[in-house]
């Protein structure tokens, strides 16, 4: 059982389009409030060698990033800390703090508890006009299929590429590009931070299509493999799709990489992607009950 | 040093107000976005014999608590779980989703990862009217002090008293009297979740004021002790101070158990309560280092 299986077993408890989407949201007059919450601990998911600083940024990075992907602008986040020791909580929240001000947003709040694992829960909220509110399920076949960003840079720096260290430990997404995407009209977007197949594959089961996507069209930073670039995670690029004539949009450098297909399935030059990424496997705590 | 001396130290990072009062808060329009996050782990959160359906309520429950004490309805929560077995996440999602379903407001989102410790952070959004929303600082001398519930049930129960068990791992939040309380203009409230004693040195910091309480109207149930009602923790009535005019308010069955007075400190019958309650504290951890 991976993450979106599980997920999948509690959509009768949830409802389906709750457990579809980074964000939830809740239209307030001619306005959506948008809120995202992203749980990450250390043996997973702060790479070894990273500041606490970084793991403080990171924490609200990955937070801002999926609310400014649904076309909402980050108003303010709040940091629950499981602290292994005390003393880190100081340079959490300063990279935290830097972030969000990097961002023009604040943390406005938060919890502390000791934990045996570092553990940071950043949740996130923001507003998006109504027409401006972007999820995983609006693309329809015709559509082409945007990313903005190298994807793979992580995935690189954590097999031992030092040049992409900074993307990997300091991501910056794409926040004034989103909400520019979004202001413009695009049909479904979502950041790849779980990899750009998985990515994929959640937009085209979200929307009920499919996706042809051509290899050569996937910008590639220098050393970069093909392989890092779709099943690798930690990148925080933008994935879009929109009307064949919604681009270019000013100050937004994305690349088509494809178009949105009626049949369901992701392809690469016509074969099918393989539906991996960065996900949580289970099967080793299940086998040690 | 325990949880409040930490935030201390982190108050030039974020800001002192933000590390004042479990809600944050964003003007919208009129009204006041409300926001709050709680962290739970198992071995200090979850009294070993809850079912995980009970873990889930209470998980919710905390955060609707925060929510409501602060004058604002409960629009939507977001829950994200650590793991340490996935089986666990129906039944703590059934719990956290009929919580919800009884004070009226649902789960509208989450995130899931695999911990070796379960752990639950359940963030809460809520909205008041700007003149209902209410924090920890608004008491002044001469308002009175009022409780409405019977704190120490929770505490009793943790010493092996099987009448409270329920109140301690399925509270149930004064949801609707927290927002009859706000409408009628209450100067200040927060739930008693950490306890008498210290909620009112929290209020009592906030306001920059200081209580007068009389040991003898504290409401106790049968067979809870004083010891109990001022200093354990996990009971969710609600402290506030309003205008000596302002009780009785319909439907709301509060005790009047003392005054607001000029000089800092909180005093029972005379003698300085001790500032002591549910706390994490550090003093373990940091021998370890």
């Amino acid at each position: 059982m991976d993450d979106r299986e599980l997920l999948r077993s509690i959509a009768g408890i949830v409802g389906r389009e709750k457990v579809l989407d980074d964000c939830a949201s809740y239209p307030l007059g001619s306005k959506m409030i948008v809120a995202s919450t992203d749980m990450l601990h250390e043996s997973t998911d702060f790479p070894k060698g990273m500041t606490d600083r970084q793991i403080g940024w990171m924490s609200a990075a990955v937070t801002i990033s999926d609310i400014a992907s649904s076309g909402a602008a980050p108003l303010f986040i709040l940091v629950a800390v499981g602290l292994d020791r005390p003393e880190r909580l100081e340079g959490i929240m300063k990279g935290a703090s830097e972030c969000c001000e990097f961002y023009e947003t604040e943390i406005r709040g938060g919890d502390i508890d000791s934990h045996d694992e570092l553990t940071v829960v950043t949740t996130g909220f923001g507003i998006a006009d109504e027409d401006c509110y972007i999820t995983r399920s609006g693309c329809s076949p015709g559509d082409l299929v945007y990313i903005l960003g190298n994807p793979g840079e992580a995935q690189a720096a954590l097999e031992g590429d030092i040049r992409y260290w900074l993307s990997l430990v300091e991501p910056h997404p794409f926040v004034s590009e989103a909400l520019l995407i979004a202001k413009a009209g695009a049909s479904a977007m979502m950041d790849v931070s779980d990899g750009l197949a998985l990515s994929l594959y959640d937009l085209a089961d979200a929307s009920g299509t499919g996706f042809e996507i051509l290899a050569e069209r996937i910008p590639l930073s220098p050393g970069v493999i093909s392989e890092q670039a779709l099943y690798g995670g930690g990148d925080f690029g933008l994935l879009f799709t929109c009307d064949p004539g919604m681009m270019p949009v000013p100050e937004v450098e994305a690349v088509c990489i494809g178009r949105v297909i009626d049949s369901p399935g992701v392809f690469l030059d016509g074969a099918a992607v393989e539906r991996r990424g960065y996900l949580h496997r289970w099967e080793h705590k299940e086998d040690e009950v």
